[in-house]
């Protein structure tokens, strides 16, 4: 696949001031470098022009010339991704929808929202709360990530083990496509067996088939209560393993979160300091939430859940017991990514294997961190059997890390395709992980997913470099 | 979009039988009749074979030489398909995947399933609830449909307002693409944000895309407990306007189910009789289940549920006491379909729209019969704003029928479209509803599903002539 893109010249910055004005066409070398970038290691590729539209239309106008004239389009949502999606890897428009930031409609009739892409995610969690509603996915960039993006990743968090993610709350977009073309990809209903499902086509898809201008998304019921435990254990392995028993004894945990000790030290020193001891014998932690309507019944669970882990050696569990403590506990885990990655060059991973899998996954991790000598720090969503693991350079040798560490985390993936899982559970592809596509898809497979982007966008003006391998 | 199809020849039969063995190629009347139509009206077309494999290897060789061969290939399940999904509208080869019928692991460390599509839906239901675990997604057929057949229209059934459908446990295909290669659409994970979603984009396309061959589905704990009422209303508008004002309280039952009066006395005229009493007065149903591992905040649950239904004028509610009274009532509802079909020439119609647009829905369809004069019988999915609406012949004459009726349906799914719905929520479009695809999508998304379609079947062999409506 081979495009011949333009450069941005004076005429294009005429055209793109008409649409959206003049304020919003940005030029200026600070801005450029503020859009150059996502949250992604430290990689950088800066654009020709950051255009601001304000609506559908201004979107739609913009594709349209952008189509015509062969600019890269990357469209970005706050920035906050960690696979490079949202960095313009040719250069050329940075579209950002930060000004559609509008929740359009909250209907408590049929329990859904409207909203446009812009919406910081917790600024839509809450606004739906206020009204009695849940919005269950809940990245931990939730307080300055936006909705969009977040249907961008198909992101997730710590409550997908019970409520799903993004996919699983998204019933219907309005989406221009790379040509200008405005359509809708399915129904505000919460059923649909008419076509093909263009929905889920385009969760996930990375701002590579098209740009997500409004989102309708299921809402739920709020649970009136939740209780929240952290459970201590001797080894990472014994966590991990307590996890599947927990829902073997017909329990589903609204969160079940584990961090290895290390993710924990990371996360006490970022943070200052915690209202709690751990002990030097703990190895590692569960995080463990139920949620429900009835405070009765929660306590019920929790005492079932505390019979199970400790067979697997857990005591000392630490109940939170008013909401600063659940505060203090979730603000922990939250910080664990930014900690870590504060303290070092890093590159994360984002693993995903059949929960049961998760020990051997974490041994590999650690005996692949050996023969490559490399450290890591593992935490993330055991109830999904989605590990985050945050490799630090440490004391590598530039040329180690550079050239020879890919070659690990290629092993890694590997393995993880072996154990049934697959390299991105919720942060996407972008552009840090399509060189380890192959490794999960098979030729076949992938010219499929080629084919659909050439349907969509044929001169590949959207995110171009992003999720294909050979791009 | 044309296609040149070759007609089934001597070397062709002699090929097919190589591959699956003589007992497995079938030509003979009686059959061809059988598998020339589904469950949708009274429509046939006679395939020329019938072929039915035992293995992805032998589906996989066998669309590799219909590929070549340009045969057009329809895969079967059951056939209780509603929208003529599975009937052979060119003729060709009929691919029944009743041979692959195992299921292939029931993995209770990750709560998950691998099954072949040919096995019966209750045969899996009861399968894993053997173990303790839950496959929720029952459509009113699960005595006799395959879940490949499920997949294929991404079927829901009474349990989606809680647990969502067909779509919502699909973590990963084995497909067989037209060309005979086999690829894997997804992982075995509960998460995914690694490349296109090839896994969604098959649920409910119908056999259009590919043939699956095998299913990973996620499971749940088995809910302990289920409490069941069956709630008369004055109107079918009282009982549609009391859905909504159920989840607003806060409750989100298992089931929610709507018959109108005309719908409950057809099926209790087919069932034979019940063991309760309607009034007179009683012009519609809601049939409410609510689940969980707590019998005693499940009474709590039916509690909010009276006063709220009360408010609607709502009271006799019946609560089924045992088992036996349960089955009882599922009986009445699953049966409603049958019951009225039995008794006159038919078209159903699959409308859904946001849950709280069902009274107008209602309205919309008796208003449009009385301009077409058509009776309708109505019932169905209440909780998910998924009407099945059953409109009989009764003494419309056959012109009126044939070529007038299309026009009164064209404008109830045109209204359907209006309320923010669509026009299938769990059958399909298949071959009886493609005429209508014009309605509720534009040109720009029909050519986008179209190039899906010629990308992954270019030369159209698979299930040709359904869901696009130009062809």
């Amino acid at each position: 696949m081979t495009n011949a893109y333009s450069k941005i010249n004076e005429q294009d910055i005429t055209r793109l001031t008409e649409i959206v004005g003049a304020d919003f066409v940005i030029q200026d070398e600070a801005s450029l470098r503020d859009y150059a970038h996502d949250e992604t290691e430290d990689i950088m590729c800066l654009p020709e022009v950051i255009v601001k539209p304000n609506s559908t239309k201004e979107v739609s106008k913009i594709m349209a010339y952008a189509h015509n004239r062969r600019l890269p389009v990357t469209a970005r949502g706050a920035g906050s991704g960690l696979a490079g999606g949202a960095i313009p890897a040719l250069g050329g428009i940075v579209l950002s929808l930060e000004r559609m930031n509008r929740i359009v409609n909250i209907d408590m009739d049929n329990l859904q929202v409207q909203t446009e892409p812009g919406v910081i995610t917790e600024v839509l969690q809450n606004a739906v709360k206020e009204k009695g509603l849940f919005y269950p996915p809940d990245p931990a960039s939730s307080g300055w990530c936006f909705i969009g993006g977040n249907v961008a990743t198909n992101s997730g968090g710590p409550r997908a083990l019970k409520y799903g993610v993004v996919k699983d709350y998204v019933l219907n977009l309005e989406v221009v496509l790379a040509s200008g073309e405005v359509i809708e990809t399915g129904a505000q209903t919460l059923k649909n067996s008419t076509g093909y499902n263009l929905t889920q086509l385009m969760v996930g898809s990375e701002g590579t088939l098209g740009v997500v201008t409004q989102i309708t998304l299921k809402l739920i019921p709020l649970p009136k209560y939740n209780l929240l435990m952290l459970v201590p254990f001797s080894s990472a392995k014994m966590a991990c393993a307590a996890v599947s028993a927990i829902f073997q004894a017909g329990i589903t945990p609204s969160a079940l979160e584990f961090m290895e000790r290390s993710a924990i030290d990371w996360a006490i020193k970022y943070i200052g300091h915690v209202n709690f001891k751990i002990e030097d014998s703990v190895g590692a932690h569960l995080l463990i939430e139920v949620d429900g309507n009835y405070l009765e019944t929660l306590y019920q669970d929790c005492e079932v859940i505390t019979e199970v882990v400790e067979k697997f050696g857990a005591d000392n569990v630490l109940f939170a017991d008013n909401d600063d403590q659940k505060r203090e506990l979730w603000k922990l885990r939250k910080n664990v990514g930014h900690a870590v990655k504060l303290n070092s060059i890093y590159k994360e991973e984002d693993t995903v294997v059949p929960r049961a899998q998760l020990p051997e996954l974490l041994d590999g991790v650690k005996s692949i961190g050996e023969k490559y000598n490399f450290t890591s720090v593992c935490y993330g969503h055991a109830g999904d059997g989605n590990l985050h693991v945050n490799i630090l350079k440490g004391d590598m040798s530039d040329e180690d890390w550079n050239n020879k560490l890919h070659e690990g985390i290629a092993e890694l993936f590997h393995y993880v395709k072996q154990l049934g899982g697959t390299i991105s559970g919720e942060h996407g592809i972008g552009l840090v992980q399509k060189r380890y596509m192959n490794i999960v898809f098979s030729p076949i497979e992938l010219k499929l997913m080629a084919a659909i982007k050439n349907s969509f966008d044929p001169h590949h003006i959207l995110n171009p470099q992003k999720i294909f391998p050979e791009v």
